[in-house]
């Protein structure tokens, strides 16, 4: 016996597959849609066809934007000479959304992984490189997630961009804003200890 | 500064405004959504234009379909002379999940309520008094949700329709399947108990 019909069964099925929802989710949130439809529904869909027509990677950097290069390459106002390598778009925006940032920008796309055979090209890695020598680099700050896949990867580009001579940098590790020592991993607490500094 | 493009925040803003998505996980889902823009976004984005194209409310029971009769309303298959009367679109689906049911629907869109000002006209009931006496109905079955605000609406429509002299039942109350006693609240087993079965 059918209970939704076809069409709002296939959109249940398809935004059940958005990280976060699940299938009950994904029907309470096509539910809710399906009531206000001229006030949600509607706005929803065409921002989706609009942004869904319109969104792609930037060929310089990986940056997601609707331009084939991205605001932040296309602006004067960034430096050239600093480079800040992320694992991921969001990585971008969430660097961004911190502000304090004046350069510009490199997106790997993941990080290295044997298992799931994402090698150096995958990761635009080569790309990287050229990037150093062409736009006259001088500091490239790697700012991947403090995980072991992304410290692996950070190691890898470290090895990458040696023979270039650019001076590299990683973010700092230590107590996050607010952080309360009781709350902390170890790991956070012995490497905050290692760089602790001179008041 | 900004982070991401404009149509791609006003496209987590209105995915934001979806139930079980708050601010954060609906960046993560449009992040998503980016990363696989050919086989997730575009499918969505065309299954949502379709759906938000095509959905309308059946203007006979409520229910939410591509017609302006619902599938239930216009198949021979279904009973007439049986009414159920839900309070929306999710619980008509619920019940089409369990199975069993071969009537007719009457969606309520909501519960009575004063504080909100949603009268009997805003619930479609005086449309159930007329829907009973046009098609025959011989049974109207209140499966209205176990809340304080769904019995209440149920008091109503039986009082409503007591004049047509229709008969009138309600959903059991009892035990849920795998439920255990432990874990259920005392309404509940109270319930199972004055309305226990001889075995």
């Amino acid at each position: 016996m059918a209970d939704a019909p076809g069409d709002i069964e296939a959109l249940i099925a398809l935004m059940a597959r958005l990280p976060g929802l699940g299938p009950r989710s994904a029907r309470r949130a096509v539910l809710h849609l399906l009531r206000k439809r001229s006030g949600v529904m509607e706005p929803l869909a065409l921002a989706l066809a609009k942004v869904s027509a319109s969104a792609r990677d930037c060929r310089i950097c990986g940056n997601i934007s609707d331009h084939d290069t991205c605001p932040i390459c296309a602006s004067a106002k960034r430096e050239t000479g600093v480079l800040c390598v992320v694992e991921d778009v969001s990585d971008l925006w969430a660097m961004e959304r911190a502000g304090g940032f004046t350069g510009r920008y490199h997106v790997l796309g993941g990080t290295l992984s044997a298992l799931e055979s994402i090698g150096p090209e995958a990761l635009r890695i080569p790309h990287l490189v050229a990037r150093v020598g062409q736009e006259g680099v001088r500091e490239v700050i790697l700012a991947l997630n403090a995980t072991v896949e992304g410290q692996t990867t950070a190691h890898y580009i470290a090895e990458a961009l040696a023979p270039t001579g650019v001076q590299l940098s990683a973010l700092a590790q230590g107590v996050p804003m607010g952080g309360e020592l009781d709350y902390l991993d170890d790991g956070t607490i012995s490497a905050a200890l290692a760089a602790r500094r001179r008041l």
